[in-house]
């Protein structure tokens, strides 16, 4: 036999029960979008390379995967062009396409270029593959699924207030224990001018983040160690040891940002927020946590972080506000906010954790064992009574040892099996069996139905 | 501003309209897969380029989409190597993957590399895009979806059966009338043995095909001109002229093909699938058709086609068995059968009838008008109760212009607007307005829970 097939590497084949475990995130997550009105789109998986090139940095340029243009990609490139231009360079002579890295830029440039067809504000979804070409390692792969949701063209906080309510559905419905972390990059920017270092948000931010770690007095040191003047380090200092309730926290920075607009604004949308969240989400664990700093780059307001209470592992959710996702396309001040879940990350925490259904929808209810040719015939008719009646059922296709059909049963986890020999098919009967218990009862085939039907 | 952006010519964005058009599709066509058994895979997007070259004939080597290597991809070749190499040549020496170009290769590839996992027979299914470097056209696209079904490591007509009954059932839940024309390459084989031109299997059927459209004259002159033997043509003769039901037909065959016993396997196959037919679909549209030659070079034994029969479109999902699917990647011997669904064709079908559903799943039943900051407070926990009870809600998330929150309600054809003003809050009740009639009512949160509730 020839070698063993493969797939590159950093791909994945989902096999039948990672596909049930799988539909079982996917489906909840969609459900609960579906509630609160948000509409899917789907973009194709190549863009233009000039709709991608740029959008992720230097870094995430070297990151994509072009396509080869098809037909002859170097019949326009003199003989010098192929052998002296840099490959990053050549690449993008004789690649127009690349495939989609994030669904956010796909998502920028489809409201841009449906900007007339869409109603705003525009509540979308998307759960699509995305492609890096990242050095694959455990759990990070080259192929893996985005599940974006955002509010385009609003302002309004209830956006915010919706996709925390999401967040909590979602991983309540999936039996999940969370914390959302919530931050503001106001308030951050409000701080960092208050102390007199307005551009060095991100040293200051990572120095917080480190404060439980480290403590105080060497988080003090890297910042004078990162050129932070001393009077500024005295001044975050109360900041750092900032204690107490979320409202305390809320009504300390109050203070201090005094003379900082944006800091304040900062500070009342977070509030807002907490108003909402009273009247709606009494029990969620949401946190106000100025480490966190996710996305700096683009996010202009509220930023939120997802973590589970109950094993270590990354976020398995986040994302933020932003105003100006469109620009890069042409189109400028469209606000949106939007979360991405981690749909690889909560996977693995739901296996490690033991949170799967243990049966999926997906599994088949009743196996007829084939007995032959005139049996089959009697069969027929009851299979699809059954089908109709929303019972997944089969009939093992051919007629080999009996052994053999039970272990298909056993292996494919079949709760009961029906046998129909000459004698139920003279009675009009089917033998049920329960595999768990052996028992055997028997029954007509409207009796069977109502037996095995689903719970409405 | 900068040029409208675009995508890749031959691929499509999906709007959420589209996207609720293609779910009803896919959905429909899932739950079936699913009462029947039939358990999901999913394949990576990119395969190896050794997986797919070669096995879609030369012409289809050229239909691949090449990924260029990541970093330094003419690191390896000389100067000579490339300048000299022809543009299909050196595609392959600078990509080492390529986009799947259909699921029946990956799937044979699974089956292959996965056989010690997989439980057979192994009913699965694959929903997933596939990619070909085409000439886009009206109805041909660079990226559409693949939808199969197969039963792989089984030789019982039983299969087949399940195959022709999950046609029947998903066009009828889409509300399609279909005709279903089933072959057998087998018969197709004995005819042209037993007319002594055993390789001429596809002129053959190619003439046959022509019939009724051109009249027995011309199709014996195209079959002459072709050169084939004059006592091979007198011999066929009866075969085109054969007629009557298809019991009537299939006696004839059983005479005709005496002295090939392939043909009378295959007759013999027919014969068996048609009785299973009429223990469980006899209202089904099923057709003996020997002028159906789909996939001649693979198919070994049963062929189907389905068309629709109310307007004229190509073939809407067809397929066969095959009895060496894996041998490609090394397995001999597992034989199969299945069929594919083209999803672009039944939306085509589905929106030209107009047979859609008016309104989809996706859609929002309830949009609660903003009226400001106190007003929201007395919704937010309402639009929770309304949600949990399954009724799919929104709020405005701006406090802006009745108009424009009514424009939207309309232009997201939401049934029924929620006015809360200062009243109401202080009442503890909606004014529920149906858009359609314009009637008002006054109901409490209860109340309003109860009168939305999706039927069940």
């Amino acid at each position: 036999m020839a070698d063993k097939p493969s797939i590159p590497k950093g791909t994945r084949d989902f096999t039948p029960l990672e596909m049930a475990r799988r539909m079982h995130i996917f489906d909840t997550i969609r459900t609960i979008f579906k509630i609160h009105g948000f509409l899917p789109i789907e973009t194709p998986a190549m863009e233009n390379l000039s709709s991608l090139m740029g959008k992720y940095g230097e870094e995430g340029d070297k990151l994509l995967f072009k396509i080869l243009n098809s037909g002859d990609f170097k019949g326009k490139l003199t003989d010098r062009e192929l052998t002296d231009t840099p490959a990053g360079r050549l690449g993008s002579m004789i690649s127009e396409k690349g495939l989609r890295y994030d669904l956010t830029v796909p998502f920028a440039r489809f409201v841009v270029q449906h900007r007339n067809e869409i109603i705003f504000p525009f509540k979308r979804y998307q759960i699509q593959p995305v492609w890096r070409a990242d050095r694959p390692q455990r759990g990070r792969y080259r192929e893996f699924y985005q599940c974006d949701v955002d509010v385009i063209g609003s302002n309004s906080l209830l956006n915010e207030l919706e996709l925390i309510q999401i967040i909590d559905e979602v991983f309540a419905a999936l039996g999940l224990k969370v914390v959302i972390k919530l931050n503001n990059r106001k308030v951050l920017a409000g701080i960092v001018k208050m102390i007199g270092e307005p551009e060095r948000m991100t040293d200051i931010t990572v120095a917080i983040d480190k404060l439980e770690k480290i403590g105080m007095e060497k988080v003090k040191a890297e910042l004078e160690q990162k050129g932070l003047k001393p009077e500024a380090i005295e001044k975050l200092e109360p900041v750092l040891k900032m204690m107490g309730t979320t409202e305390e926290k809320l009504d300390f920075l109050e203070k201090f940002l005094k003379g900082s607009e944006t800091g304040l604004n900062g500070l009342a949308e977070v509030r807002k927020l907490f108003v909402y969240m009273e009247a709606d989400l009494p029990g969620a664990a949401v946190e106000f946590d100025l480490t966190l700093a996710r996305g700096l780059n683009y996010y202009t307001g509220s930023i939120f972080e997802v973590k589970s209470a109950e094993m270590e592992i990354g976020s398995i959710c986040g994302g933020g506000r932003y105003d100006d996702l469109t620009g890069i396309f042409g189109l400028e001040g469209v606000s949106g906010v939007g979360i991405s879940f981690g749909a690889d990350r909560i996977y693995d925490v739901l296996l490690q954790l033991e949170r799967f259904p243990e049966r999926s929808e997906l599994d088949t209810t009743l196996l007829f064992v084939n007995f032959g040719e005139q049996e089959v015939q009697h069969i027929i008719p009851i299979l699809g009574r059954l089908r109709e009646s929303g019972i997944t059922s089969e009939i093992y296709p051919d007629q080999v040892k009996m052994k053999k059909q039970m272990n298909y049963a056993n292996s494919r986890k079949i709760p009961y099996v029906a046998l129909v020999g000459e004698q139920e098919v003279k009675d009009g009967v089917v033998t049920l069996k329960e595999m768990e218990s052996g028992n055997q009862e028997q029954l007509t085939p409207a009796q069977l139905v109502e037996k095995l039907s689903p719970a409405k």
